[in-house]
């Protein structure tokens, strides 16, 4: 099953007519999760090839406007395309971000009067106090909401960070276990890890009816990874009839950081097929990056390398870098660019965290509104019956 | 001084690459007032000739998402643009709209910790139960803010109606007069009328010489339409030496609305010179307008002859109908359009209102996203020295 990921925001602080406001979509089997959803992120959305009424979980990474303020709207939106389902429930949402975002949704879905045709529950993750210097600024009555749900609304959980992991544990099916990791920002910024199950390999039928085994229960044992002994008295191993394993993907998408705060996010992020990592001003700008608590690509890359990660995407530029190509590439940016005069080319950003990088085999990417990236498997195969 | 209109938003229910959601700016003597801001109006101004730091009074016409969820954002936004400013303060905006305006606004920039470089007060409309079926199904925790103020957010007026005028009374400054009045449609919704004052006719100075009135507390009195008796015993009256006094203009804005409620708004939208009034399906659609509350072509039309109005413009066009001139014009929506099937073009609503008008002199324009309309000032002129 393929896998791919598409920016449908790559600028920072506000969207602009040059680069839309944090979002991006991973999709997968039919399904799309929705990372970050800042202002105008519906209308990027139809701009794009992602259809919108495939996302079932939306991830916001932290509470700035510019990665959220586009989520009530997105609701009301994929609501219309909704068809009036009587007695049964339509679609369902799961919303995973920080403490107050559960708060935000039900003020705005309920000022507006919004009678929405599918239903969400939001699941909040209650952040540490070593992630923010503001943690703890926010009002309890912001975070702590009313007892009464919006008529759509289901209950979410509160989720607190595992000791054991360091992480927040979002996530766990038959296909992925999804994690939230800290970040160091202004405010509570998480990253989230995505790790696709390794599945079986698949039983080589042909050799299996060539030792006489026909299809039957020891099918069954032979992919869950035991042996069997056959009636000739032939101990089988699984590895003998199985294909080798097929290595789950990991995606990381981090949120707006200067730094990762304890373990649990290089730990979750060990190995990943591909890491999304802010990266908004250049390196020549790395104070003023720390000051806003931001990255630049010399910052990403170092993260990239702690985590072995195969590929490094960046994206959430300053507003001054214009996409490459764009006529004022070079140019000072828009109404809200308070950041003044234009910056390095956006491919200089590039440059910067591909020598960083310089020894090891890490591919960087430079995001781009609606680029899409392959997650591609990794050819590495483990060893077979060992289900993780 | 000149005044027009721009349209930054012409399309209703959700933004879409074809039709931005609800906004629009009259812009005159330096400053802009801006008029709904539904979700992406920031990145719609930055691509019209609007200079968005221009804004000085924001008017919310109804809660539905469509008009509002754009504010935060907005704010936020012009904030980037404004230099600290030490201990004075920065610019100041001033936001009308219904109750649950100000809750939502200072929800929406607390949670996500949005310290301004300006500031802003919000003056909430209170609506009556004749405006809508929903009326007073509002939560009262939600109308009745926290006493906490957002650090940047300056106390607002609660606005009732005035039953004199069957208004509510917005702005009266010495250059404006502002007043909401009341619509029906599914929630309290509001249409503005902004009347210019009349100024003064100039003085006919070389006149004033000639018969020997030197520049002096003469020339106040005769400008401030008093006659004044000379020297000579002469009595001098003001509209021998006044030129023609200069009539204000009117521009009024409804939100959504199958109909007005009361009087108030066709005695205050008497003789607009601009009617901006939405028309959100074609004529054939009129049942199903006015189920939800909105408006065709001629039941707007109906209003402008009602109100004797020079000119209307129709706009919050269901995104069924494409822009004129556009690829797909006909083609059926896009992510969220309900109404499913392509309707008449876009031509078509005008000519429906333009039939309604028939007869009148009342002029018709399809607004489109970015189309500026100039607003003229009525040849005819009042008498002089009777300042309104």
């Amino acid at each position: 099953m393929s896998m791919d990921i598409t920016f449908l925001g790559t600028g920072s602080a506000y969207p602009s007519p040059h680069r839309g406001a944090s979002a991006l979509v991973l999709r997968t089997e039919g399904e799309c999760w929705l990372f970050d959803c800042g202002e105008g992120t519906q209308t990027q959305l139809m701009k794009s090839a992602i259809r919108a009424s495939k996302i079932t979980k939306v991830f916001i990474s932290h509470l700035h406007g510019d990665h959220f303020f586009g989520l009530p709207g997105l609701l009301c939106t994929l609501s219309l395309s909704c068809s009036p389902h009587g007695d049964q429930e339509g679609p369902h949402i799961e919303v995973y971000g920080p403490q107050g975002l559960r708060n935000f949704l039900r003020v705005a879905l309920q000022i507006s009067r919004s009678d929405l045709l599918l239903t969400y529950a939001v699941h909040e993750l209650e952040p540490s106090r070593e992630q923010s210097p503001c943690t703890g600024h926010l009002d309890p009555a912001l975070t702590t909401s009313s007892p009464q749900l919006h008529p759509q609304e289901r209950p979410g959980r509160t989720v607190h960070l595992d000791p054991d992991s360091d992480c927040y544990s979002l996530v766990h099916d038959q296909r992925f276990v999804v994690q939230a990791f800290q970040l160091y920002h202004r405010v509570p910024s998480f990253g989230f890890a995505v790790q696709e199950r390794e599945r079986p390999g698949r039983l080589k039928v042909e050799l299996l009816k060539e030792l006489g085994v026909n299809p039957g229960p020891l099918y069954g044992r032979l992919k869950n990874g035991q042996s069997v002994t056959l009636d000739s008295g032939r101990l089988l191993r699984p590895e003998e009839v199985l294909e080798p394993a097929v290595r789950g993907r990991k995606v990381c998408v981090f949120g707006d950081c200067s730094a990762l705060v304890g373990e649990g996010g290089r730990r979750a992020c060990e190995g990943a097929d591909v890491m999304v990592h802010e990266a908004t001003l250049e390196d020549g700008q790395q104070e003023k990056a720390v000051e806003h608590g931001h990255s630049t690509p010399s910052m990403a890359a170092a993260v990239a390398l702690a985590c072995g990660a195969r590929t490094l995407v960046l994206h959430h530029f300053s507003q001054r870098y214009r996409p490459a190509g764009d006529q004022q590439e070079q140019e000072s940016g828009a109404v809200g660019d308070q950041q003044g005069g234009g910056g390095a080319p956006i491919s200089q950003l590039k440059v910067q965290a591909e020598q960083a990088l310089q020894g090891s085999c890490t591919r960087v990417i430079l995001a781009e509104d609606f680029l899409t990236v392959p997650v591609v498997r990794q050819e590495r195969h483990t060893q077979p019956g060992k289900n993780s």
